[in-house]
């Protein structure tokens, strides 16, 4: 959470923080402002004070809506300094950089470094403010860095976000299935009123619609498999396909609040008209595994990774192979339980580093799943949930986990 | 254009490009691959050669899709040199770019970096990388990179995508325009079935459905500014605003290719019902300038900067105020006549420095505007150019440039 940064800092032995960029769809920076149109904003937090924005005039107004204490940019008189350098930009950028820590007070020790950027510049304008400034160390976090510690618990607005999404991620499977089952079946694949096979292309553009309508944005797309394409876990599905009865077709939607904001993960096997003999077997496995991780297994101050190995186990007790008998496995159970999600849709806790815990604040998925492409057929099922102070497991949008969605014939 | 790399690389006196990150919303690497679902690749390209992309072996068929040369990144077996390193994440990635280098005969030479990523990322791998590799030169070039120049300038597929995109565009607005009309006025506002004023957010989030539907993204937003608002060029409009007759509404659309792709840009300023004196004679003096700028002054090959300046010119002539006569002015005309645009929404050539010169092969906008926020009036008119060879000015997609869209009353 927010209110660790300080003492993660110190754990990391930083003294400030240079988090540079746009505010939307940059992690690090929207964390500090939320939603707001700044473009372009460097935001510095040194140990034990309050983060200051710094922007150009034109978005301060903008920035003002973060909540944070602002500062002009164009204070700095960058044409300036470009003058003052013959030109040279990265040494511009360096010059004001070294302006603005002093103007803050930060003049010595260990700054990090945040951002999405063009490598270029990265590169080239930290590697000069460095030999500007050589009373403070540049660092680049690569490994679990500050921020992603501090994102890896969830406060209570973090939370409220969260619930949102998945609110409206919930609303928008409904109105899925609901479509779905206005299409009647003819010759074994759902069928448009013309007569004409429905397709998953039309599916997931009415899906985009849907997210639309409701002001969230889908910038990752949607997987909706069917059949082989269902048993391999990084397909999103051929949008040529038809929607055939009786085949285990995986949804799994990942939307996000508009302008880089919280993301809500899940996770629905279908199987239209009626469920086959195998299909149904392979959906009973699944969940009898994700009900007993839900209901027994998943419990606050765990290790992710253990939860992982049990989800092994429950699987391999069932028969099926399982990644961590051969991480190369292409059938069975070949990925792992669940992670965090925030402004990423992966983030902090992962379930294999040993060290990751299901500590209370965090938001991780749970979804187990089993992959059989030579059988054409795949299931996972997956909720978001939240791990409270008290160690109760709220899953955060509630939804039916049904297997077959009963299909009308033409 | 693709085909100058090679000769703009020997003039900024380079040895090969190394392009690293996704390549969907990354411009350099969608350059190079166009709409492929490769979420991390490394494409390195040597003078004179073709480039080799380096992906992962989940996401090789789509990288194949790219018609580039593929190599699969799993053979430089990660996970091993990370044990190697013991756990060194940036001495690892950096080993594997040396491994990468040396399998493909660059041995030497000045190499310069691209893409959008972690700025702590950029920072401390290519440092570990240049320490590693001494016999070569990390470069980050951020003035007028070469991939920037090439892309200055559009092959013929890059032209049929932004044709492809305006026609979307000039659609979405049409929609927009007819939604408007749809619309019955009482005391002086658009008001909806219900007797409500219909509001700018409304109209925003119609777009955004067109936008959709037409399977386009509108990553950055419209913007859709009433009045005061439209008198200030980077406000997008409030949500919140109704629809009042006989106000300036400028309206700037810019929607992009699915997945990070080529953008086209598009302005219209409306009067619903009807124009008062001051705002036809707003729109007069811009329309004037407009179409002599398009039927009379802009020329192939000649300085973008002389476009400026006589737009100026004209401007002065009818007595506004000018950016070039101070720089700082709020009203008057206070930007610049236009940009490139591709993947980037504004890229070269820019209007400012001198030597941006209007190539055949460029696509630009060409976007007079006047603002008056203390009289509560902008008016802007834009379309987007291509210079053909033979020195054509084409405007990419038509659409009426009238003022006034008629309104019934209720």
């Amino acid at each position: 959470m927010k209110q660790d940064i300080d003492r993660l800092m110190e754990q990391a032995n930083l003294d400030a923080l240079l988090v540079s960029g746009s505010a939307t769809h940059n992690p690090a920076m929207f964390y500090f402002t939320g939603n707001v149109h700044v473009n372009y904003g460097d935001l510095i937090k040194m140990r034990g004070q309050d983060p200051v924005l710094f922007c150009n005039p034109m978005e301060r107004e903008e920035a003002a809506r973060s909540g944070l204490q602002t500062r002009n940019l164009a204070e700095y008189r960058y044409n300036e300094l470009l003058k003052q350098t013959g030109g040279d930009i990265v040494q511009a950028v360096a010059i004001r950089y070294q302006k603005m820590f002093n103007d803050i007070g930060l003049t010595a020790g260990r700054v990090s470094i945040y951002g999405k950027m063009d490598a270029a510049r990265s590169y080239e304008v930290y590697r000069a403010l460095q030999a500007l400034m050589p009373e403070i160390e540049i660092v680049g976090e690569v490994d679990n860095p500050v921020l992603s510690l501090a994102r890896e618990t969830k406060d209570q607005n973090e939370l409220a976000h969260t619930r949102r999404i998945g609110a409206v991620t919930v609303e928008v499977v409904g109105k899925t299935a609901e479509f779905l089952q206005s299409h009647k079946a003819k010759d074994g694949v759902l069928v448009k009123e013309d007569g004409q096979p429905l397709t998953i292309g039309e599916v997931k553009r009415k899906i985009d619609l849907w997210a639309v309508e409701r002001g969230v944005e889908n910038p990752h797309g949607v997987i909706f498999a069917i059949g082989r394409d269902a048993g391999i876990p990084h397909s999103s599905g051929n949008p040529e396909d038809v929607l055939a009865l009786g085949k285990t077709i995986i949804f799994d939607i990942f939307l996000q609040e508009p302008g880089g904001g919280y993301h809500y993960d899940f996770t629905r096997t279908w199987c239209l008209g009626y469920a086959p003999e195998k299909e149904q077997k392979l959906y009973d496995d699944v969940r009898q595994v994700f009900d007993r991780l839900m209901n027994q297994e998943i419990e606050a101050d765990m290790s992710f990774k253990a939860l992982q190995d049990r989800t092994c186990e429950l699987f391999e007790e069932q028969g099926h192979q399982t990644i961590r008998q051969d991480p190369l496995i292409e059938e069975g159970y070949v990925h792992s339980v669940g992670h965090g999600l925030g402004l990423d849709v992966h983030e902090l806790p992962f379930a294999r580093p040993p060290k990751a815990m299901l500590k209370p604040g965090v938001i991780v998925t749970i979804e187990p799943g089993l992959y059989y492409p030579s059988q054409g057929m795949g299931c996972r099922i997956e909720d978001t949930v939240y791990v409270h102070a008290d160690g109760t497991i709220e899953v955060l949008a509630e939804y039916p986990h049904d297997l077959v969605l009963p299909i009308e014939e033409a």
